[in-house]
């Protein structure tokens, strides 16, 4: 099916910046729409062109903070992609460079929620043809809730690319900073050993417990000398990468580097970051840095940009094209 | 279909205090829940009790403010009706005191969404069999938009005997705002001679336009010496209530009530409350009052409690009965 | 989405005439189609011609009367909707151009049918991608009903156009017939006011009571001297239009028309046309005359055509383009 | 599931007189509606009582003629069907005792409708649970196209009950007027054995073609000195049950008598009715004999009521209970 | 709706050879995937190509045995489906050669599975847009029970073509192995008859039954001096055909042939095969011959592949066009 | 909702004698059902009994081997499930002791299916309400993968109970056998801990890779001198299970124990299990010992009864009441 209409893509306000870089990498122009607030708290927002017949992109991420709780932008997303259907677009595309509630996703505790799953409902509830993702917390809630077209992308050749240079001569390691990460940290080694075309270790840290109490940390895999990479999809209030980072010193690495897709930085995320037991944090564009001082961002945080895999993503949603070679180069299958 | 054990009800945190009532009319306590706030935006609930093979009520008021915006309460809902379904819960019916995005009911500039619809399928996508809703703005809307069953409460006779002792021996008449309203207003009217048994006069408000521009308020309808009870569905600022009730008293009428089942009370309403010109504004409990001062509130707004209504509907939801003649009297067919 | 070949016209046999007229403004054929009735009250239709891979509009009124009834043309068009998609059609478009049953949009007496929504879940049922409709009685059951893409034309700029040589010199007076009309007739006169280049004026009929009972009618804005549009979404047998006319007069206008996209004409519509007090009655082609006496027809009834329009509404639903811009013009937003 | 309170039946009006039966069979009063036509060729029907939380059964014939065509009763029940749903019933079941269009059940023709799997469509899309039929056309069609639960009720066991007084004691055979019914005559025949204790025989009509052209009948199997039943669902003009009767005849059959749950009646059905050929024509009270001569009808035609069969399959249907007892007997399994 | 990429196509391995002959056919090639079993009896199948925005056609016949059963290659189809929608595919339809369980598709005991209905709900479950088949057992049941696009295809005037040579100058005549199979016999006739430009006679088999007791065969139709062809959907032990043709010869048929579209030979097929009753068993390759001693497949059974047919299918339903006119010839309509 | 019939319990033949014991722990007595195969590789499977407005349990392990392959026993249940649709059960739900396929979970291949998905998509096209499963391997899966109501039991409180006294006075560890199940181990140590009553300590494998490859094992986690219990959700060919006890021997671990709820003993299982490193293997029933000599279950292997699980958990379902307190003890919430 081809389509010889350039793909039409719409930002909310909120993901603004990231969309510009998609649209700059596609040579689209975002199109235009108006957001509303009212005094009672509810919102309008229309598109400001005609959509019909078109393959329409919608980009928001779905972090909270700054004007938004994590709640308004959901429901910001569902209603403008509901918009999408009204004004006659052909195919209807969410993406969604930081989806919310990944973490929601089974039953930890009795009778709760499975948010991942309400999330893939509401999406589809409203017309949502196609949810592009990237960097999800589990890809196996990912992929099993939704029944309409979904593309994962991941930053693991993003990060590889980034980093290569820096790794210098030694031994390099990637380390996952808790048990449940050791997939996807696996997956970024392999990744990274094509890259730079050697050896990388693996590591990662365990919680080291006493009758049912956690009382520590404990380092799996060897790091002594090594430029280590710990690797996670977000991070949060950064405390979980520190002490990874401590542990990895502490047993003789030479160097940490933090990496992770998304960037929450809550709470006393600043606090970490600034720690100089890890020498740089490593993130992407998918969450703006409005919560850390500019100065600290500057000096600690490298950004690497995701709107090339975005923008190539959504070229080969439009234009057929493989999305596995996307990601994980040519000769992939 | 009979159930023989009692209905189960819940009440998200935001609506805690009508649907007390709710449950003490129903002599049925509230089932505990849990909701929790994560520091990234996120947030967690789930019910504390087995809600298996039950028949569920989840109460939530979808207002803007207080501690969450509209959007947040809608999805604090949505998420909750959908952990009732993992507990296997056999019916959930949403009880929705003030159903947020009513006025969003149609495409009133070009593209616009009809959020209305968009509401009905957020609610069905998590697995809602039944919505009750009290006075909703268009009720063709919300009829037209759901395909789950729904029950549509409203406040005529509950206001009407609210007031039947307030209104004296002189002329009494029903206003309405505005021309949308008409249909509401004559609905009260009928109602409100049915309770006081004598006739009741209908006058309302169009804007006076000269070359397309408004230039002011027109009152159709003679209201010289009349108690006047201005109807709508939800005072927002006030504003269109104060500018009734300055056309009616200019026109000679003797005193102005407003009537209205939702306080929202945002921007300056405070100010229009307590304006001279209106009487009283009486209002019910869909909507907590947390924007009035609270001796502004105690000395210019009556509260009619909407539990015994919503007490009732959800019993006759639950036990079968009439929601006709709870709404319209025992002789209603 | 592209479609390399020209859209497929087919039309039921009770809108052949407006149908062709419009397939010769789209100048492509309609397809040919067999319609057969059995001795035992059963029909069958089916296409002639391969509609494999195309994008298919089926063309229907649903207007009462001639040789069949309302739920007779209901029943046909969902049977033929359904076969077009045994048949391989890629898409399938309803084009209504009188959409039955829209004045059953809500529950006015207790436990009433919501037809507007049953007619959405039967299109939608038998695979109905799309529904064009025009001037529908209630927009907002219209735009919350479906959940298949609608599109909704209107005769504003039609008749703006068409009447605009006719107003001379003095005040014109946009009315409408009744209070729920309000919204309709000011729109029409935003319009008008746009194509005739200066002020046009609103008034409306309220019903007078007296004790809860309808004792006459009450025109509400000034006509004097004035040309006066009485504007409708249909004219049924006329009297509501005719009542108008006669209250405009008595206040002072010059000149009254009627203006409505659907001329049902049942009952005494032949003898309420014919009343001088009525200068002329302006409807579309959606529904035929063949109620009327041709000589009266001839001499009071002028018939706009839709076909531009529904053409138009085709072409771009088939190649794409703004219907907002060919409803409100090319400035539109 | 077990309900506390008995079923609501409601009776459209075209099958008031069965309808009456099957109530009484229950010993539940039918519910009462309220069923208007307006002007315009559209109606409204709408139930008197609450439904709410109920079993409810709406029982409509889909014959053609007397006041309504087939499309006619078609969208009578449909809308009424969804009003159920509307107030609130637990459940709702559509009782069809003659089910319009189960003839056109394939494409014979190319590019023809499958309006039975339209039928389900329809009666799906506007909330029915469970349809009950009997005798229909082709019970392959009917069991393939819902995908709601059916029961499919049929004549065997009440016709096989109601003639076996007749045939006195020489040889019995059952006859199908076409290859077609070859399937049900075999049914019957294997009942009516197990009825009345001895063997029947087997006869059906072929047509006699020549160089592709149908040039008469042909009568297979042993009819010499028979007491022969011509077993059919429907009997349209009688042609084709006369024309059996005469090949019967000719081939020395002693009498015979025609079988047909559906007595349509249409064309010359009066005339075959009353040929000597034919001593008596059996068929059920699924549609009125509102076509015959009532004379005609008193002396050639005999109605078996269907009443306790449909009563009894709703009290299963209600209480739970097999249906394939109630049809086949208790020993069946 | 056009695609400017050819189709994709995949193949199975049970259908490995006829898959191929399609793909000649089209002069496309098969794509790759792979297809591995498990030690614990899962397998798990994926393509090894991109088939995102594609048009994508699986073939897989499900007939049983050979390495797997009927069952088993039911479940590959359907999970194989399944895997194109995840990759993206634009429309995937089930090319399905043998369609298993077509004769599961009614309740012939009580309380029986409608398996062709459920053959119907799980192929649609998986995403598919499309199925393919050829000669169904029952075509009532295949058209009543999807509710996805189907195609239908039949071997009518490929045998016809394949055969026409044979027949001689003597009478020819097509007979039916049972009554149920008459319909489509008569459908062969008639495009014999076109084929070949003469009459063709009609014939066939039903069961002499005493006392409800199958007592033996009984020939209907005039076969003296005839070339007669058995025609039936598929042979399973060949049994049937063989009664067939010891029938025609008893009543003087010159020569017996048997035509199939779908050859099983199950059980004791080979000996009826082989029985000199049979001139000849002509098939296609929808099942692969593997139960045939070669020598006996090569010296009695007649292979026409459907490769053109299913390719050609393929290629209308690719470009649009008419597959009426593919299956009847260009004049049809 | 409660029921007043008992559940209505079948048992396809693979699971006949699992089955029989829930029926006893139940109370209940199997319902007879019907199961035949055909010489093409068909079967059809009917109950015997009627299921009309009952709870019905429709079990079958869906494990491979004995007379049937895994998707033989999938669509073998999927019919089934159908076919108590047909029969008019009030609800019907799939209990499945061993869910197959639930190690294909997400796309660890370019172009992978998602088969957890499919199976929920496919139990779901068959019309059952609710799933019951145990074990389940990856249960975040499992709970994205359902729309319909699921119900997840595990096997922690029933080995616990069945190992306690076993564990002597010394250490105890629980220990993954890899790093993807020690979120398993750790429910299963702090479950351990509770009905013990002292600590139980944690370890588990890793793979040790040199240069990406794996290069042997690591055992994280202190077992000197414990009694190790090795937990799993499923034995396959027993080499996990035998790798990680001979490494944890090898750290001086006192005792070793296998414990996974589903013992399937492929390929060289029995000589595992045999092995004396060992000291024993304890499953449940889910998967009948059919692969393994029975002297060699006999003295290697335990097998705990999931009956009293799998009855109870149907009794809560039937009759509503907690499944959280029946999995976790009475006091959890």
């Amino acid at each position: 099916m081809k389509w010889t209409d350039p793909p039409v893509l719409f930002s909310l306000n909120a993901t603004r910046e990231l969309s510009e870089r998609i649209a700059q990498y596609l040579d689209v122009p975002l199109s235009e729409h108006e957001e509303r607030d009212f005094e009672d708290g509810e919102h309008k927002a229309r598109p400001l062109v005609s959509v019909r017949a078109r393959d329409v992109y919608v980009i928001q991420s779905l972090y909270g903070g700054e004007n938004e709780t994590v709640n308004d932008k959901i429901c910001r997303l569902l209603f403008f992609l509901g918009t999408m259907r009204e004004g006659g677009a052909a195919r209807v595309t969410a993406v969604i460079p930081y989806l919310a509630y990944a973490r929601k996703d089974r039953q930890t505790k009795p009778r709760d929620p499975v948010v991942t799953r309400y999330m893939a409902l509401l999406l589809e509830a409203v017309g949502t043809d196609v949810v592009i993702a990237l960097d999800v917390h589990n890809i196996v809630a990912f992929q099993n809730a939704f029944r309409c077209r979904t593309e994962h992308l991941d930053t693991r050749r993003l990060f590889a690319e980034h980093i290569r240079e820096r790794v210098g001569e030694g031994p390099v390691v990637v380390a996952s900073p808790d048990p449940g990460g050791v997939k996807r940290a696996q997956l970024f080694q392999e990744t990274f050993e094509r890259v730079i075309g050697r050896d990388v270790g693996m590591a990662w840290m365990e919680k080291r417990r006493s009758a049912g109490v956690v009382t520590g940390n404990l380092l799996v895999g060897d790091v002594k000398g090594a430029f280590v990479l710990v690797v996670d999809d977000l991070i949060s209030t950064g405390g979980t990468m520190l002490r990874a980072a401590e542990a990895c010193l502490e047993q003789g690495a030479r160097e940490v580097y933090a990496l992770a897709a998304h960037g929450l930085f809550v709470g006393e995320a600043e606090k970490a970051i600034r720690d100089p037991r890890l020498s740089k944090t490593i993130i992407t564009d998918t969450v703006p840095l409005f919560r850390l001082n500019p100065d600290v961002a500057q000096s600690h945080v490298e950004i690497v940009s995701t709107a090339p895999l975005f923008g190539e993503a959504i070229r080969r949603c439009h234009e057929g094209g493989s999305i596995v070679e996307l990601l994980e180069g040519p000769s992939a299958s």
